[in-house]
């Protein structure tokens, strides 16, 4: 049998929506391991990342262009001995060359005596460019946030994590 | 070349695999985002959902048909200030137009000084309808189940978390 | 339209890594749900698996084969009365009949008087035989280990999850 023009569209879909959801996965994976050098390769140029601070959420943080973005991550990752962060399946919509996702996320943290987890929710943009899709937006709203010390190791956990 | 029918059949699984697993992202983010406009079009009419109860289980609640599903929804979500339900990637089985789904869950709630986190087991059930896959049945076997109060801050995580 | 050679390659490839995620998937229900028989059928005949150890590592320990392999899961296994092991999208990449995949995880576990909590990822190789993808070895990595006690019930979660 020949493929049908619904079929080829359908398959363009999945590599597409299986495309972005890789892209959310490299960066828990970049984040967590804390590769300066991958980072980058996730965003676009002109991208946009923006950490609470809407609505009244506290701890915002927010950062435009590839560099600023980079120098946000490494700043925050450096001020962290331990950095996890866990990406759920989420909600994708792919439109033509752009897309949205929305995913829920956990994060911990720990270093210097200073403790940080939090459940929350990313709406992101994306789009397609030659060398995949990439963050065009990243907006992190917390659902809950705690700075309270938690028990157990992480003495064996610095640095990268690969 | 011609797509093989073999070919065909392996994407017509892909796609329903997928739908299936956009399923139970949606219902996710629908139930954190306490959306009761989207919670009952990821049912069928004649649906059942089962949370705890069967062998020893705790914590029963049952509703059958979806305006009794989304009356309960709206019940537990009610009772909530901060609710957030993670999904696992979970082992899905599509057979026709009917699939099944095991999967493994997290959620965490408060609210009127009550506390409530669990760990368990989804078995679900779905159909394929023109409007995409939908929950036959859902069953939650919990297996962790905690209502001892957390440390952290969710105060502005009230009502709509998207 | 007929089906270009680069359509063939990119839906082999999605359902390459889609059976590749499937296997992972596979493996955090069999663990938790300590589904014996089910277990070794996700690892290749010479196999291995290595826990902790490396860099520091706490809380080694290594098997080689599928025998091995098993006995080493039912004895952790059987130590504890309530396990669950929670494993997240991560990083795929697929050469021909083999793959490799990165993934965080978290798992908590309980039962005589003993108590689990750990964060980690895992670093896996797979090979395509004729029953599916299998695991050629998995590796975990602690990122965050913590032996004491938590609060909750998991009373009526003994046995099989299923």
């Amino acid at each position: 049998m020949t493929t049908t023009p619904t079929t080829a569209a359908a398959l363009a879909r999945l590599l597409d929506e299986a495309a972005v959801r890789d892209t959310l996965a490299r960066f828990a994976d970049t984040a967590t391991r804390g590769d300066l050098e991958a980072f980058p390769t996730l965003w676009a140029e002109d991208a946009t990342w923006v950490i609470g601070g809407s609505e009244g959420q506290p701890f915002e943080r927010r950062a435009e262009g590839v560099q600023e973005i980079t120098a946000l991550f490494r700043g925050l990752r450096e001020e962290r001995e331990h950095f996890v962060q866990f990406i759920f399946p989420g909600v994708v919509t792919v439109d033509g060359d752009t897309a949205t996702a929305r995913s829920l996320c956990q994060e911990a943290a720990s270093g210097g005596g200073k403790f940080y987890r939090t459940h929350g929710v990313w709406t992101d943009t994306f789009r397609r460019t030659d060398a995949g899709w990439v963050f065009g937006s990243r907006a992190y709203r917390y659902l809950w946030l705690d700075f309270s010390p938690f028990s157990g190791d992480v003495s064996w956990a610095r640095g990268n994590a690969a």
